[in-house]
């Protein structure tokens, strides 16, 4: 099994492209071709729920995600669907994140699935068969969604990140830790400074430096970190704390960040740095100069922008 | 809407319990009559999922799962479902999971999601939508899976959690924010030293209790605290910092945690000191003494047992 480091430095190598595409689907808010019918969603995912309501809006969101991946995935090189926008739509909500990941894979993307997870060790494992592995049972093993990577959330300490990192790797697959993010309340937890100097997140990003080290010996590390496009200042420091991580840089583009103001990100290889934009893609038609030929015109018009910005930095 | 701090309290008056039942379902490991053939489930999971394996599975844990609450249900006053061990069987995974949720609510328990989410405004939101509250959408608002409360992660930190809480509270829910846990990493993050003093989790305790304070004025707050029973040294600190919050309180049994040690958890009362227990009641029937009746009458003597031993200190 090629570790994802190497898997993720050689399709951001091929595809030319350090875009992660973010899909949050607002029922309320998706592309007007497919919130109407949901046209496009096949008849499987039309059956895997409980209640009309929640089928068609899931087959709606799908709908939606398939248009903005076929639209924007030719500038990216992966998908990241936010899980908490499939699980509100309960059981037909899931199917169509399963749905949605395989035909990002198909379009040749990698898929981060973006939930946060972390929890005790038996628990944790249980996350990662879901995401990246599968599970045993009695009937056979239950495949999950089958993402390349997830996000995860330090806060439970070490032990958490090593138990989703074990089924990880059997997997090929990779994690990307929480360590410094874009929303102001990075104030209240991640910044405090420490008795030992430094500040928590210093602290997070050593861990996620020593776990990639053991993981992966050379080359990009499977362990990368969630660091926030909105507070450039601190990219550099986390580069120095972490020489070998991909950083995972959400706050571009709908949040403020600036994709000039990362360069630090980019110095170990072009593959170590990935922007992620949601909003300001998938929303690229309600702006004052994108909406001329629809939102999949905007969409893959503003990604290819992002791309080529970035790109250029590496 | 009565506010969930209430709720909390009346039922434990009620029920006169505060074991919370953990669900954390293993398919290679469930209750023998279940695993074999899924009997119990309903038509409506048979249909929920993509694969044969898959929905087998989920039909198994759901009986599982329905048979566990049966038995142990009337000694406790809440279910804790471990979310993981839902969605690694997919859609059918989470159909399981809302009609177990159903189940146990349909027997008088309260339903704590264990999901320890986390993340910025608009995805907390989405989150909290799927937990407790539901999603407007063109075709009609989506139901979440209807819980009572659900787990949440501080670690990206006020703005994420008061995220949650908005919609819980428009739900009559409430939140328990990790704080302090029972797993050995709990030294990594958790327990670092602040320059200002005291720890991390004694910091997030402070958060924790404002959170409650603004939300809820008076009795039990609807803002509860993760608190490991692995390590009662630390738990008339935290009683003091959150002197309104209910502490839910994992690790008792098979992670090593004893009740006698938690008296100070119950201080404000009983409903303040929620004491869960997921394989020593479950797998009661595995250990030397209890297995002559069975997985259910060993479970519900095991249950019964806790509950009388923690009542007796409140």
């Amino acid at each position: 099994m090629t570790p994802f480091g190497e898997r993720l430095a050689a399709l951001v190598a091929e595809r030319e492209s350090q875009v992660v595409l973010g899909l949050d689907p607002d029922p309320q808010r998706l592309w007007p071709q497919t919130a109407v019918t949901g046209a496009g969603a096949g008849a499987a995912d039309a059956r895997a729920g409980p209640t009309g309501v929640a089928m068609r809006a899931a087959a709606a969101v799908h709908a939606h995600c398939r248009a903005v991946i076929d639209a924007a995935g030719p500038a990216c090189v992966a998908v990241k669907p936010q899980l908490a926008c499939f699980e509100r739509l309960g059981a037909p909500g899931w199917a169509a994140l399963v749905a949605t990941v395989r035909h990002a894979q198909a379009a040749g993307l990698l898929v981060l699935a973006d939930g946060k997870r972390g929890d005790i060790d038996v628990s944790a494992r249980a996350y990662a068969q879901a995401l990246v592995g599968s599970t045993p049972t009695p009937f056979g093993a239950v495949d999950g969604v089958g993402a390349d990577c997830f996000t995860a959330s330090p806060y439970m300490g070490v032990d958490t990140l090593q138990a989703l990192l074990a089924v990880a790797d059997e997997a090929g697959a990779g994690i990307f830790v929480l360590v410094r993010t874009s929303n102001a309340g990075a104030r209240d937890v991640e910044d405090l400074p420490l008795a030992s100097g430094g500040s928590v997140w210093e602290h997070v990003a050593r861990i996620v430096d020593r776990l990639g080290a053991a993981d992966s010996p050379a080359g990009l590390a499977s362990v990368g970190a969630v660091v926030g496009a909105t507070a450039p200042e601190h990219v550099a420091r986390m580069r120095d704390l972490m020489p070998r991580a991909p950083f995972l840089l959400p706050g571009v583009g709908a949040q403020g960040g600036r994709v000039e103001d990362l360069a630090a990100a980019f110095a170990p290889g072009r593959a170590a740095g990935l922007v992620t934009a949601s909003r300001s893609i998938v929303d690229a038609h309600r702006g004052g100069t994108g909406g001329a030929g629809g939102p999949a015109a905007a969409a893959r018009a503003e990604a290819e922008r992002l791309r080529a910005r970035a790109w250029s930095l590496g």
